[in-house]
């Protein structure tokens, strides 16, 4: 796929990220100093935080704000149940998963049973690029082929190997030889049949991985398209992308480490909308509600082959106090009906959002399952992005923090957590109606 | 290199573990279904642990065992002061590093503190493996090359890239075509000028991989060569190998993953005792004491030049509770001199063991450097690794638990926390007076 030269992409890892603000202070010249060229951070003069709770984050200077963007404490920032789940396993025994552990299994069990039935085994990691690291190397060893495809603005993690597949990570165009980017499933690159448009993209892509000597390992899919802009329908569009990755001999890896843990308001994971079965699923950011852990599904027979050649092991993964935190999760979805909640206040932001875009034609596309939702701005002028970014901005004089998604960055990326109150939904509504004025006479 | 015929390499990761033990609990079932072939365990009856405090691990049966493999939690099981500073803060903010947060720059500046002014930027990851893939990203863009070179039983971690450089992980044999694999430096391989012939190692593989057009991107080595089986001394031997990359063009990176934190009982960092100075340090394991959290010290013109192409960003590193986490530890470090214990005990332990030594002549050689210690058990059968494993097992039954190190196992490893006392290390040479006398009679 060649670039569009009318508009520059932009790394995902840099958006709304501004290394020199006009006001930088003491404790900026000190990160800077501290991570050098490696420092990313949000707005221009960053927000220098000292606390948050649920929704709210809470800055050093007092402000409070509504949190839209962090997906990671999905069931609210330092909820007591996990905090004090962390807290009291940490005291009593944290450990590496050579010996075993009743905690580890029972969380283990929990976990598979979430999954359908094919995806019997699950390896734990550190993070959800590791996760996907392994599922490559998996795909590998299982397909005897090397190639790869990924959608053209695709986030998949860190490393070197997952790096190649993650174009939004990359300040310039380098797709290496064994990747195939595909457009993101919109109706503007595919027209009114996504589904058939998809998959013979994945279908040609295949066919050249081939014909230059890659095979195909693996398509690897976030199962919202979240840094593609979200793309969520219409649901069941990813079947036929999957038989087309099935026929040419290669898996396919579904990357929950976004969409999984309820967000999308129907179940657990992304994937289940579309009814396909992946041969993996990778998950991380909210499975721990920011205590660091992240994990793999996969189906014994694949694990089999990999395992007969290769040791994995991972010194954090699954100790007792991810097991104990990734279980208090999961009590808190259950307790407090996060994915119903999910759906129910996705649906109202949902409606609200579309009465915004009945009054102001700049909101172009709003695409929404559960509570993650892409709101498009309107992008003819090729501006949306900077239309996107004034608005984060206006958003954060509003008390909302926000972040953006997509190739241009021209969709705002709704994405708070799951335990959103009614009333949240209403606030961020009217920040957002301030905001677009705002922007409007700026 | 070739693999020697007449003795089996073993996988570390599979040294001690057993897949299908004879005395088969429920919670070992359990395991099995959940985690598959990626279930690596220590002992055919492996242990089902409840807690752990100090240098002591409590099994569900009640038993205590002396622990003198586990060098994560270095600076004793479940550290008060670690576990509080933990609790403290994620309860409180647990958020990503794109907004700023005083503690998370005050735990950096410390850590920096203990570098070398060369190395000025650090980059905090979730893991080891993480912090040694970034590094050779770095290491590859920095030199334009691909190619590395590690010592034959070298283990880095498990990441694509990582794995690939972790020959200890391979279970066949299978150098890729950008690794050189070198021997660990010993008397064995290199004779008496271990110095020169380790650097005339490195000269000759860096020439191999200009040839095969791959050049040079770096040499990787862990400071004190740990799954090779421990090799320290003579100090300052790594001095010329460093010298000969940088003649070749290529970079030095001390994996610190194990050595570092002041494990050697000189400073901070293993590669100090050879006064060489690093292009980039990796850390880890310890760094948290079990919180998950590694990191990698850089400086700043390689990290300008590799993140003018790439973002980096990684959701759970540098966090406010790793920083928590990671100043609770160099509190603890400072605060009980635990460099000087690594020091003095590490002495006490060696002296101890030479005496064994003298007793035994299955005991070959004792390579220490503060509390990392390698004891070699005659080899001349090709069998010692299957009585390290005999003695590992004998270990058990007298209540220590320990490991093993070396391409074929060959040595015991003895790394215990730093918190050891003068009474443990007492204990432990009377277990192991024990376990060798029961492995004779057997």
């Amino acid at each position: 796929m060649n670039w569009n030269q009318n508009m520059k992409p932009r790394s995902i890892l840099e958006m709304n990220a501004v290394q020199d603000g006009d006001e930088a202070s003491l404790l900026l010249q000190r990160r800077r100093r501290n991570m050098g060229a490696a420092s990313i951070l949000f707005y221009r003069r960053p927000l220098e935080l000292r606390s948050a709770r649920g929704v709210w984050l809470e800055a050093t200077d007092g402000t409070r704000y509504l949190d839209f963007y962090n997906n990671v404490p999905s069931v609210g920032h330092c909820h007591p149940h996990v905090t004090e789940a962390v807290s009291r396993q940490i005291a009593r025994l944290n450990i590496h998963s050579r010996y075993l552990s009743d905690g580890v299994e029972a969380y283990l069990e929990r976990l598979r049973a979430t999954f359908p039935a094919h995806l019997g085994n699950v390896v734990m990691t550190c993070s959800g690029s590791e996760a996907n690291d392994l599922a490559m190397r998996i795909a590998t060893r299982a397909t005897g082929h090397g190639g790869f495809i990924v959608t053209e603005a695709a986030y998949h993690g860190n490393t070197t190997a997952v790096a190649d597949v993650s174009p939004s990570s990359w300040k310039t165009p380098h797709v290496p030889s064994h990747v195939r980017l595909i457009p993101a499933p919109t109706r503007a690159a595919y027209g009114e049949d996504i589904a058939a448009g998809l998959a013979a993209a994945v279908a040609a892509a295949a066919a050249e991985l081939d014909a230059a000597g890659h095979g195909l390992a693996a398509l690897i899919c976030n199962s919202v398209f979240s840094s593609d802009g979200v793309h969520p329908d219409p649901a069941g569009f990813l079947a036929p992308a999957v038989a087309a990755v099935h026929r040419a001999g290669g898996l396919y890896i579904a990357d929950e480490v976004q969409p999984g843990f309820g967000r999308l308001g129907h179940g657990m994971w992304g994937f289940a909308r579309h009814g396909v079965a992946p041969d993996m699923a990778t998950m991380g950011k909210p499975m721990g509600n920011g205590f660091p852990m992240a994990g793999l599904a996969v189906g014994g027979a694949l694990l089999d082959a990999f395992c007969g050649d290769t040791g994995y092991f991972n010194t954090f993964g699954g100790n007792p106090v991810a097991a104990a935190a990734g279980g208090a999760v999961l009590d808190v979805i259950e307790s407090e009906k996060l994915i119903e909640n999910a759906r129910l206040r996705g649906a109202q932001l949902a409606e609200g959002l579309a009465g915004l875009a009945a009054e102001d034609g700049r909101i172009r596309e709003i695409r929404a399952a559960g509570l993650f939702i892409g709101v498009e701005m309107a992008s003819e002028t090729g501006e949306a992005g900077e239309l996107v970014i004034r608005l984060i901005d206006a958003l954060r004089q509003q008390g909302v923090v926000i972040g953006s998604a997509g190739r241009y960055g021209e969709s705002l990326k709704v994405r708070p957590p799951l335990c959103l109150s009614n009333s949240d939904v209403d606030l961020f509504l009217s920040a957002l109606r301030k905001a677009l004025k705002a922007v409007d006479r700026s």
